[in-house]
């Protein structure tokens, strides 16, 4: 199997079977935005006071199956899953009071709903009322049942446009039903939801007042950020942390390759590796090392924190601070196995590690589907990067898209679409009312939106931050930095409804 | 035949066989936006001096059939129509010189181009690229060939939203061909075509920096506008014209329906509306009548002209100058055959009429379906109108839709997509860079935008406009605002370009 013909699984599962030849690897494991390999191990709502059946209630909304076709089967019922918080909505729509919708992404909705406690935390507040809606193909939202996953003829309804319109039509009717015509709706999302609550507020501003797209990477697309940028920026994360630790995993990879080249070699690894069963790709190893750098350092919050799995507060230094203690001339292959421990095993309970063995009990499969579709995001790699070199091609893209899916890429149409080229002109001009947050240690941040734009089109960042980090809920642990962007943030919003209270004053 | 069930056919061809009981009317013939019955007729280049050979050279753009999925089928090709004239872009590309698009609407682009001389009046000024592009299903743009309108599993595609989408593919692909990357963009529309220029605008606004959207009725949707106001408008503008011209017409229909209900007063009929074949349905009558009432006042210019038909100026007038003329007591329908003879045969050259006979030699079908599907312009009459009665029910027209094209409508879908509820609020505080313009006595100004909604949403209306004047040919007998009207048009444009040039020059 080639690495880049499925990326998802690659990196869901870190189980890939690669190309003999690791130094020049012919295609790139794209790290999902999401990691959800480690679902059932998390209690997610670990930080939180509240248990999980008080979080919400689940809801379901028959939605049609295409909205930019009249073909019979356009109108095909599928039951779209959502779920609503309405504690502090008790006068919702005799006071006008406002609309937070999550706007969900490559993943069950429960899920992000449970990740995004900034929601919780502020809805006393506003008095507002919370909806988390699922996107379709993904959790329960499946428009063929069992079959969505099947091929062409069904995954081909699964687009961030749809997904849009989804949002649209249920937020509407929502709205409708419960005569909170004229209360105002703000977008949230992070990472691909982020993306999706930034298109929606760009595409839909009749729908949403205002959005806060958190760690959205709208910006790695086509030529608009250099194509090297995550995998420097997971490289600088590392070397920040310590230059032993970027050299030692930079040489890592040779000796991974050579050791696991012959047959005793790969026992060999197993054995090091804790493998619950005898790995049979060499590969198999490297990404799963390689996904541990990948994700912690999206994940490398300043809090202990169990969001993709249990970690430690900056657990990229706690990383190199394992391979750092190593005396001089140790085997690197041991010191990179001690660093992904931190990530795969910080608790010290797991006795083996399934390296290669897939396992996808929630089926979300879809951002493979939608990388080889809209989601084109060219990444190479740099011999100044830790990891090693690798050119995109649009051509090989195409090759191994087909080969997988049965579909081409258009690899130009998220620009086209929403745009992204030039952003600061023609948002300057046009838009208004969305945050875009980006913590710098998130190496997705360099595809964000780093510099604000206009007056209401705002970039947060920090430097410290990680991905998608305001969202998730207050901790007594938070630096100040970060009590500080979520102030900013809340502040930002309460003018955007302030404005459109007076707004609704002025026109009736 | 239900008269509802094919309003297309109903308006191009004002050949209705139809429900039997006139007074109450069951349903109703929706007015086409841009009528083109009479294309084949008219030398649409008589205001100008140019003669169609040098307006335009036509290409053809390979556009993909469906952009918001992914299906082995979406990625079938058909051949896009689009015109251009370059004549003032000499050094385009090397001065950023801009580019002007028309957005085509329902009907063969040259009509359009021909009919768009505003557009070549101020290419020169603007050493503006002309692009004309053609709406898909129409003209030579047919996706399936001659099967393009077999049925609703072809039909599907036929979407406003894949049109807009086809126009921001076709124009990032000509500006890269053409390396004018940075030339910036204005959209143009009249109709139809302008709202797809106003929403064009709102939903790309990275691939046009502005847009002129004339006579688009983008609020003649769901509740916004009252249902009453096309007909009511019609009515005023023969009211405005003749109180008395008003009341014969009003009271003419019945006259008509009582001739009409026995065999021999059909025949006598068929003689005094000089039918070239006798009619079978007295609703032909009646629909033909209608028509010429609907598409004067549409095109009731104050100079002579030939858009739909070849009229004086201020043709309404015209018509009640003939109906007041007739002696106190004369037969109102040989009153109202008089009036309607100011439409269909002004230049006195027909010597019998097509009152029944359909004949359709440029596909253009295609409204009927869209009409069915997202562009419910939901219309009443009331008892103070000329016309008689009818109240339009969402079930009718689910019925009717059905029973035509076997699709079902989506009511709300336009202004779930696009907006228009509360407009003032949501763009005010969002879009930028948009004319709206209207003439008052064009029955679809009712549903546009007639108020400025911020500094640069401008609503520029014309008492004595009527349907998309602005964007025709200067002539020697434009009235004075007129001439204001598009020297205010120009100055706003020339504003957009302006800005953008220095924007362009801060970032770069």
């Amino acid at each position: 199997m080639d690495l880049h013909s499925s990326p998802l699984l690659v990196l869901i599962l870190l189980t890939l079977t690669s190309a003999s030849n690791f130094i020049t690897i012919s295609s790139l494991p794209i790290p999902l935005m999401t990691p959800l390999q480690s679902l059932k191990q998390k209690d997610a709502t670990s930080n939180s006071k509240q248990s999980n059946k008080s979080l919400f209630t689940t809801h379901y909304f028959p939605q049609e199956l295409d909205h930019f076709t009249f073909q019979p089967k356009s109108f095909n019922l599928f039951h779209q899953k959502y779920l609503m918080n309405s504690t502090h909505w008790d006068k919702g729509p005799v006071h006008h009071q406002p609309i937070f919708v999550y706007t969900g992404n490559e993943g069950n909705i429960e899920w992000f709903a449970e990740n995004t406690g900034f929601m919780y935390d502020i809805a006393p507040k506003f008095g507002a009322l919370l909806v988390f809606i699922e996107h379709r193909f993904y959790g329960e939202s499946l428009p063929f049942g069992n079959d969505s996953y099947k091929n062409a003829e069904t995954l081909g309804y699964l687009t961030s446009t749809q997904a849009l319109a989804d949002y649209a039509i249920l937020i509407r009717s929502l709205k409708q039903n419960l005569s909170a015509e004229a209360s105002p709706v703000v977008v949230f999302g992070g990472s691909y939801g982020g993306m999706l609550a930034a298109w929606f507020r760009l595409k839909y501003p009749h729908m949403a007042i205002g959005a806060l797209s958190s760690s959205a990477p709208i910006l790695q697309f086509d030529n608009i950020t250099p194509w090297s940028s995550f995998y420097d920026a997971v490289s600088q994360d590392f070397k920040d942390a310590s230059m032993n630790c970027f050299e030692v995993i930079k040489g890592s990879w040779d000796e991974i390759i050579t050791k696991g080249s012959t047959t005793e070699g790969l026992m060999e690894l197993s054995k090091k590796f804790k493998a619950c069963q005898p790995v049979q790709s060499v590969g198999s190893f490297r990404d799963w090392i390689w996904s541990s750098y990948t994700y912690t350092a999206m994940v490398d919050y300043p809090m202990p924190a169990n969001f993709l799995m249990p970690l430690p507060a900056f657990p990229i230094q706690e990383m190199c601070r394992r391979i750092d203690g190593f005396p001089a001339g140790s085997d690197k292959i041991d010191m990179v196995i001690a660093a992904a421990s931190v990530y795969y095993n910080y608790t010290g309970d797991q006795k083996c590690f399934q390296i290669e063995k897939r396992s996808d009990p929630h089926g979300l499969d879809g951002w493979g589907w939608q990388a080889c579709t809209e989601m084109v995001m060219p990444m190479t790699i740099t011999n100044q990067s830790m990891f090693p070199p690798y050119n995109f091609t649009y051509e090989d893209d195409i090759i191994s898209c087909n080969s997988t899916y049965g579909v081409k890429p258009r690899p130009h149409w998220i620009t086209t679409e929403y745009g992204g080229i030039r952003i600061e002109q023609v948002l300057k001009r046009y838009a208004s009312n969305i945050i875009f947050s980006n913590g710098m240690i998130d190496p997705w941040s360099r595809g964000g939106v780093l510099k604000s734009i206009s007056p209401s089109i705002i970039a947060l960042v920090t430097e410290k931050g990680a991905h998608h980090l305001d969202l998730r809920f207050a901790t007594k642990e938070d630096p100040d930095w970060l009590i500080q962007q979520r102030n900013q943030e809340i502040a930002i919003i309460q003018g955007w409804i302030d404005q459109y209270y007076q707004d609704l004053k002025d026109t009736s």
